[in-house]
């Protein structure tokens, strides 16, 4: 019913950036398809909260066609985009359909990025999708109920070992949660080993944590997360990561949770065009976020590597997305009703937020800093405020109050992939594909075994 | 620390039965181990609310340890137990581990069955488990998505056709739920369908729906589910069921989507002990609910097949497994304290409810009936006071408030096995192994691909 609009713009990502631009277009004149792999958009700040049991996973996540549901011209397919061509001005799907369009914004998002070691990936997964989150809690949480089974000591101080690489914000958040998950929320459930003894070790190679933050911020986070038992080890590159646990300066730490947080690389969009990248693949775009060489292609987030003023790059992350989403509407609206096209884009550094735990924080607005308990709750209102709707933003109060005054967390379910606790083999650092398989049997016993 | 207690009572089996007896064993003379294959107790009776996108998985399970942290005396173990010998005392884990007991009670519950037919499985899942639900969830939500992208009116009437086996309370709450998600929660999501085209058939081989009811509130779910948009098959047995759909009457009922409420059979505890059993698997026990020629052994809830004065058999509900749970606490603690022992189980038949969507439902005392509104919101109180904790009842309901004010369900995610949605092959009807293969696709490309 939309067909008849004449400007037809293809969005592939429902991310920060691909929904903003779809909700900012308002020109009349056309018709828009958001294409996203996933029926929802994610939350990705708050990912690591599910990850570490604290929010569950439809609190973070929205089905992308509800939200764009009273947009009449908005078209969401649920879609894999494979192939993106600028002379035949189509994109490809995966099952070979082609969609063609007039305008096309690239939100395709970023990956972890293991530095040429994509082999540590079993042993250490990253933390971008809803799956990846459940994946993780379920390591965590399985980590703690093989080592109340285990009776060898070296065994179970290794499976008490949960080792994070990359301290910034997302590495130190999910430090702290871990360290809290062990040492109160789960402190009492177990009758042979004391949660105490858990080892939560923060891995950064760089000389501090949050190399985004003012440095009184990044020495208070480190001071923070001592204090919540957690070993900050800064200057140490790891150079190994195994089923054992992580090399560091040569040294075996032996831990049988590693979790990455060191690294992402962007989306093979740059390739599909043969468009001029970085070294993590981000498009080197022009000042309008246009792709270079095409004037009616635009990328965004973490697709994008957009320059500041002062060399810096943008940050990769969520305020940044929807600015350039903002902006980038902003373009295409102009160029349809045939005005003046707005200036290069300009990014309004929002400031950067970073929680340690339930009760402390850093937020750096640049023009000035907060630390600890105020820090929390300026994040706190902050994330809360972000969130699409006034559901989700009770449910995640709610759930964040109960732990905040109780130390429970709610969502400490252990699902799919149903570890076989007693042989290491199936548990020991599962690769994700193995765990999907585990996944699959899973699925096939919970409906064949009974409930036991 | 609690070794040197004496008498050693091994429970298997966290679901509503097994974990009634650890609560309510109150004698200081026992240590209690606790075993499960999963670490969350499920509130099951509204299971079919995750499977249709209403509650998320964590707001109607707990971890079991968690629910048992005060009870010193208490160990709660994440295993599987597989064999049981009544000689030995002891029964056996999946690693072939024993643990000897005084006393044992069997809570291992039920799956469910195909009567003879399991290679329906594949085509006609059942709702036991987390997984189950989030399985089906994932098939429903896929079914609109595969639709929404599809050209053949026949392949696209075959997607939207859902055809819901069994006419018992999950079987009218599935089809009642399915039937509002599609005519109102989904209803404006899609531009190339229109969701009330969607059809919900319920086929009952049974004369009549909700057969433990009254007749006259069989008869009014009948009308409220068709007044709901759903197509009440009565009489109609199931002779078939494929990826192309279900065969009633030799009549093949073209159906992309199939979900089995038909029938369950017990655990294989009754092999275990070579117990004697009833066809579905049940233990027949003793008055006292121990297993014949077993009196230090128990089996209660769907394990056990316990015959009422009338001849009828206790039904396979929470309320019987907690009263069966209670009662054996309660012969345990006798036997402890030498007292002597409690007369044979009594059932107090405390009424059955079945909602028919989220505004009727109803409610069967026995010595009075209730239907429609007022039905619904004493299911409603009656289903969130059953809940474990103020955490969940009011996380439970906040969710029942916001579907009921504004239809909206905060849980549509299609999450796992990421079906292929161009390829018929991966996703007609996927053998939940096939889903869990997906799920391993999933998990790899989750943390693989870039988001878009």
């Amino acid at each position: 019913m939309t067909d008849n609009l004449p400007h037809h713009v293809v969005i592939v990502g429902g991310g920060f950036g691909g929904l903003e631009v779809a909700r900012q277009l308002t020109s009349a004149k056309i018709r828009i398809t958001l294409i996203d792999r996933r029926n929802h958009h994610l939350f990705q700040p708050l990912l690591y909260q599910v990850a570490t049991a604290s929010l569950a996973t439809s609190e973070i996540a929205w089905p992308i066609r509800s939200l764009l549901r009273r947009r009449e011209n908005v078209t969401t397919l649920l879609a894999t985009v494979v192939d993106a061509n600028g002379k035949t001005a189509s994109v490809t799907l995966e099952n070979g359909e082609a969609i063609g369009f007039d305008t096309l914004v690239l939100a395709t998002g970023a990956r972890h990025a293991y530095f040429g070691h994509d082999e540590w990936e079993p042993f250490a997964p990253g933390l971008k999708t809803i799956e990846d989150a459940t994946g993780i809690r379920r390591r965590l949480l399985v980590a703690f109920e093989r080592a109340e089974r285990c009776n060898d000591p070296n065994e179970r101080a290794k499976l008490l070992t949960f080792v994070v690489i990359g301290g910034g914000p997302t590495g130190v958040e999910l430090a702290g949660t871990i360290a809290e998950l062990a040492h109160e929320t789960l402190h009492g459930d177990f009758r042979n080993i004391d949660t105490h003894d858990a080892c939560v070790v923060l891995v950064e190679a760089g000389p501090r944590l949050l190399p985004g933050f003012k440095h009184s911020l990044s020495d208070y986070a480190s001071r923070a997360l001592t204090r919540l038992g957690v070993e900050v080890r800064l200057g140490h590159p790891v150079s190994q990561c195994t089923s054992e646990g992580v090399v560091v300066d040569g040294d075996l730490l032996p831990a049988s949770t590693i979790l990455w947080a060191a690294g992402v690389a962007a989306s093979p969009a740059a390739d599909w065009l043969d468009a001029p990248a970085d070294r993590a693949g981000r498009i080197l775009v022009e000042p309008n976020l246009t792709v270079p060489g095409h004037a009616n292609i635009f990328a965004i987030g973490d697709t994008a590597h957009v320059v500041l003023p002062g060399g810096r790059m943008v940050p990769g992350i969520a305020p940044a997305a929807k600015q350039e989403g903002r902006y980038v509407a902003k373009v295409i609206d102009a160029r349809l009703r045939g005005d003046a096209a707005p200036g290069p884009f300009r990014y309004r550094d929002a400031g950067s937020l970073a929680t340690i735990g339930k009760r402390a924080a850093v937020v750096d607005f640049g023009w000035a800093t907060f630390r600890g308990r105020i820090a929390w709750w300026l994040w706190g209102f902050a994330h809360i405020y972000f969130l699409i709707g006034l559901r989700h933003r009770l449910a995640v109060a709610l759930s964040w109050l109960w732990i905040y005054l109780t130390g429970q967390r709610s969502a400490r379910l252990i699902t799919q992939g149903r570890e076989r606790l007693a042989d290491p083999p199936a548990i020991a650092p599962s690769a994700p594909a193995a765990a999907g398989l585990d996944a699959g049997r899973a699925d096939l016993e919970g409906a064949r075994d009974a409930r036991q």
